[in-house]
């Protein structure tokens, strides 16, 4: 078994899970949120880096490894752990998002996706079996079914075919899959934006007894309630003894509503990103760096965070390195942002742990300066 | 007094001279390389990441700094030191290079220079008041005197008057200094490739009896022989208890020479440059890291280097990190060449202390693959 999910405790305030996933490479403590390192790095941060900043898990993206540098190369370098220097849990996607996302005229058949390189233009092909192939070559701990990640808005029988056709991929990932023993392949329910699809999709997925479940095609642009009710409509189909995904999703109340609602893994690139342009999250809500206000402030991004960032480097010096485009500022706000989720996650952890993750939630979200979305938790 | 110079040994096959500087921020050990900090930040890399590569003192630019984020805003947050978290040795140069090499539409006189920023074309000027004045505010343990680094080539009555107002500005950065206690000001002998202006401003310059001098205006694009037979010129002029700076070199060869000739001090953006281009230094001469060859190259950059990089990364993650852009790419780049010239100034530092540095010479140009340059050490 590549993966072992195991339960500690359920928040008697809301159901939230407090748990460990057993990989092949250490202990992942869930809920948990994973930085993603795309092209076989997270961006500007060293694998040293993210272990003091306590990852235990990253993912990165079959699409782009597929097209640059190759999984065969990766798969000769000994496997992306060595190839990339991490001997921690890795969770590679199917490239189906970024199919659907980046490539350029792709044609989607029963057999496949056939579409052009974002890079090149060159003519590539992936399917549930090549896809499988590329994450077996790869090696992650944690391997994604080939999906078709629906467009937002798209109608509803579009999204039908989709999500009907996303089963059938998955049961053809599971027939490809060629190392079941170390790596764990997670199923996908898609559904897009229509409760009786998620309900079907998740039915179809679990009767194929993945080891793990993600709940793919939200956070692509509807309100955050659509997305909280969708959750609250399919976790409850998904089996309690498996691992919950919930992808693309890294916003700081998103993470709270989804944990409340029993999600224990997600991914994002916001942090990372958001920090390359300057904006990072602090326990007062964002803050944009390059504004005037911080060209004389000699005081830390967050006055509350003791992150490397925070600790040495002062608002007036980061700004100064954003605006002349040093490198090392990118690194400074990175650093910041996986600290500031990375710290929020084991809060939750502990606010599961004293049933009191309700309360967190509504107590983050007034210092964070959000409003609380109604829900019934 | 701001810097003291111990001369430990010199070595008896060619001259070259052990020492120790001592600054208000710690020791080096001479000769010496400075990594460069242009914008209070050596680029790609943390001060704790130079501190473990073993660098004593870094450079910053004046000119950049003063343009960006301004000098007054950094004596505010408690001078460059505490400003960007380096409490090891700084140097800054004066700005004269700059405004003579990236500033716009400058206007040379008596009393200083007006140019145009090259960020955004607004008028600034500097004179040896005004830019002692920014180190001053600036705090590095080491300044320069607002100097003219005459172009290459220039004919010889340009130079003669371009050295002669050098002189001037130099006993006008003496004066303007506020700060002798604690940052050393050297002085800069220039003259272009001429050896008897090189005599006089060597006599001009150690007239004024600076605590240091470096010598400028080198390594503009003559010849290295020519450099070679300059600096055989203007070293002998300069005392010996003080230290001796040669300005914008960092080429392997060109550092063993320059030791080989007196040299203490040495500085290029030549490392940190090459490196964000992916062109490393290893002990087979250069190597660049984008070339077809490397690909599928598991070994380490350089398999005689116990960098973190050569001990972590293989040429191909490192290849494949340049071609993608990624940042942690030329992270580990920078390391590595930053890595290669501390410790060849570190095996230069044992050949004086064993009197055989021009042994070393040889084996080290046969090693890297370089013609050895003719010379009578």
């Amino acid at each position: 078994m590549a993966v072992r999910y195991e339960l500690i405790k359920t928040c008697r305030q809301t159901g939230a899970r407090l748990g460990r996933l057993h990989t092949p490479h250490g202990v992942i403590d869930t809920p948990a949120f994973m930085p993603v390192g795309t092209q076989a790095t997270v961006k500007a941060v060293s694998p040293e880096e993210l272990k003091a900043l306590g990852a235990q898990i990253i993912l990165s993206n079959t699409y782009h490894l597929f097209i640059r540098p190759g999984h065969e190369l990766i798969r000769e370098a000994g496997g992306l752990h060595r190839f990339m220097n991490w001997d921690r849990a890795i969770l590679t996607d199917s490239g189906g998002f970024q199919v659907f996302s980046l490539a350029d005229r792709r044609k989607i058949r029963e057999e496949g996706v056939e579409f052009r390189s974002h890079l090149d233009g060159s003519l590539l092909f992936l399917s549930p079996e090549k896809a499988t192939e590329v994450q077996n070559a790869l090696g992650a701990d944690i391997i994604m079914c080939f999906d078709e990640c629906a467009p937002y808005p798209a109608d509803y029988e579009y999204v039908r075919e989709s999500t009907a056709r996303t089963s059938r991929w998955a049961e053809r990932c599971l027939k490809a899959h060629r190392r079941p023993d170390d790596q764990a392949l997670f199923g996908i329910v898609q559904g897009g934006m229509y409760p009786d699809l998620r309900r079907q999709s998740a039915k179809d997925l679990t009767s194929l007894d993945f080891p793990g479940y993600a709940i793919g095609g939200l956070s692509v642009g509807e309100p955050k309630p659509v997305m909280y009710e969708l959750l609250e409509t399919t976790v409850p189909l998904l089996p309690d003894r498996k691992p919950r995904y919930l992808m693309g999703v890294g916003s700081p109340d998103a993470l709270i509503e989804g944990s409340i609602r029993g999600i224990d893994m997600f991914d994002c690139v916001l942090p990372t990103r958001i920090a390359r342009n300057g904006t990072v999250m602090t326990s007062r809500g964002r803050l944009v760096i390059r504004n005037a206000a911080y060209e004389r402030d000699f005081g830390p991004l967050d006055p509350a965070c003791d992150c490397y960032t925070c600790t040495h480097y002062s608002r007036a010096y980061i700004r100064h390195l954003i605006k002349a485009d040093e490198i090392f500022g990118l690194r400074l706000t990175t650093i910041h942002n996986l600290h500031f989720l990375g710290s929020l996650m084991a809060r939750i952890r502990q606010a599961i742990r004293e049933d009191r993750l309700a309360d967190f939630r509504d107590e983050f979200f007034e210092s964070y300066g959000m409003a609380r979305h109604k829900s019934g938790f």
